[in-house]
C-alpha cells in the first residue's frame, strides 16, 4: 500500500514539474523581451486594416504563436495630422532573429503581408532597411 | 487509511484552488485592460527623463503597483524630427478611474510629476484636457 502511495506521490510530482518547466534542462533559458514599435498607416486604408485585424487568419495567428510571440497588441493614433500604428509584444523564445526569419518564410504570413503592406507607410529608418516596423528604445519598465 | 488519503487529496485540492483564484467570491472580477498611450518629450529633457526612470522613486513605484498597474513600459522614438514617449501597461483592477484619482492624490506621485511634467510636451488632445498622456485605440490583440 505504502509503495502505491509513494508511486502516486512521485507521479504527481513529476507531472507538476513537467507543468512548471517549459524548457528542458541544459537548453537556453528564455528571457522575456518587450518590443515596442511603430509604422505609419495610410488614412484611406485604416478601415481595411482594422477589418483584417478583427478577423486575423488562423494560420497567421498560429505562426505568430509558434514564433514565441505573446501579448501582442496594435493600436492606432493620429499625431500631427498623420496616422500611426503602435505595436507591443513580448518575445518568449531564445532566438528572435531565427523566429523572425521563420515567420518571414511562411507562405500564409507572406500572403497576409501582401494585404497589410499596402496599408502601411513605414518611417524612413525602417523603409531604408526594407522593413515595415521601426523598433523603439525602452526607457522604463515596471513588472 | 482511505480516510487519510481522501483528506490529503481534499487539502491538496483546496490549496490548488486557493492558488488559482485571486478574487474573493462575490467581488467584481478584474478584466485586464491594455492601455497604449503617447506624449511628446522635449529633446533637451530626454537625458533627465531617462535618468529619473533609471532610478524611479520607491514610493512612486509602490503607488503604481497599489493602483493595479502591471507590465508598464515606456519607450522613446523620434518621428518626423520630433521625440515622443510611448507607454504600455496592463490594468488589473476593477475601477481604473478611481485608481487614477488615488494616484493623482498621492503627494509623492505629485512630487515625481513635478519632475517629469516639465520634460513632456503633451499632444493637443491631452493638453486641452489638462492631461499629459493621450490614449490610443487598440485595433488588434493576440494573447
Amino acid at each position: 500500500m505504502k509503495t502505491v502511495i509513494a508511486m502516486g506521490v512521485m507521479i504527481v510530482g513529476v507531472l507538476f514539474l513537467a507543468g512548471c518547466c517549459s524548457v528542458c534542462p541544459g537548453s537556453p533559458k528564455p528571457v522575456v523581451k518587450r518590443i515596442q514599435m511603430v509604422t505609419g498607416i495610410k488614412p484611406e486604408k485604416i478601415a481595411y486594416y482594422k477589418e483584417l485585424h478583427a478577423h486575423p487568419w488562423p494560420a497567421v495567428t498560429k505562426m505568430i504563436q509558434d514564433c514565441h510571440i505573446r501579448n501582442f497588441s496594435i493600436s492606432l493614433k493620429q499625431i500631427e495630422g498623420k496616422y500611426y500604428l503602435f505595436g507591443y509584444f513580448e518575445y518568449v523564445g531564445t532566438d528572435l532573429d531565427a523566429d523572425m526569419k521563420r515567420m518571414a518564410a511562411d507562405p500564409e504570413t507572406q500572403r497576409w503581408w501582401k494585404e497589410t503592406d499596402p496599408c502601411q507607410s513605414p518611417l524612413p529608418d525602417a523603409a531604408s532597411k526594407g522593413k515595415v516596423w521601426d523598433n523603439m528604445d525602452e526607457v522604463y519598465f515596471l513588472k
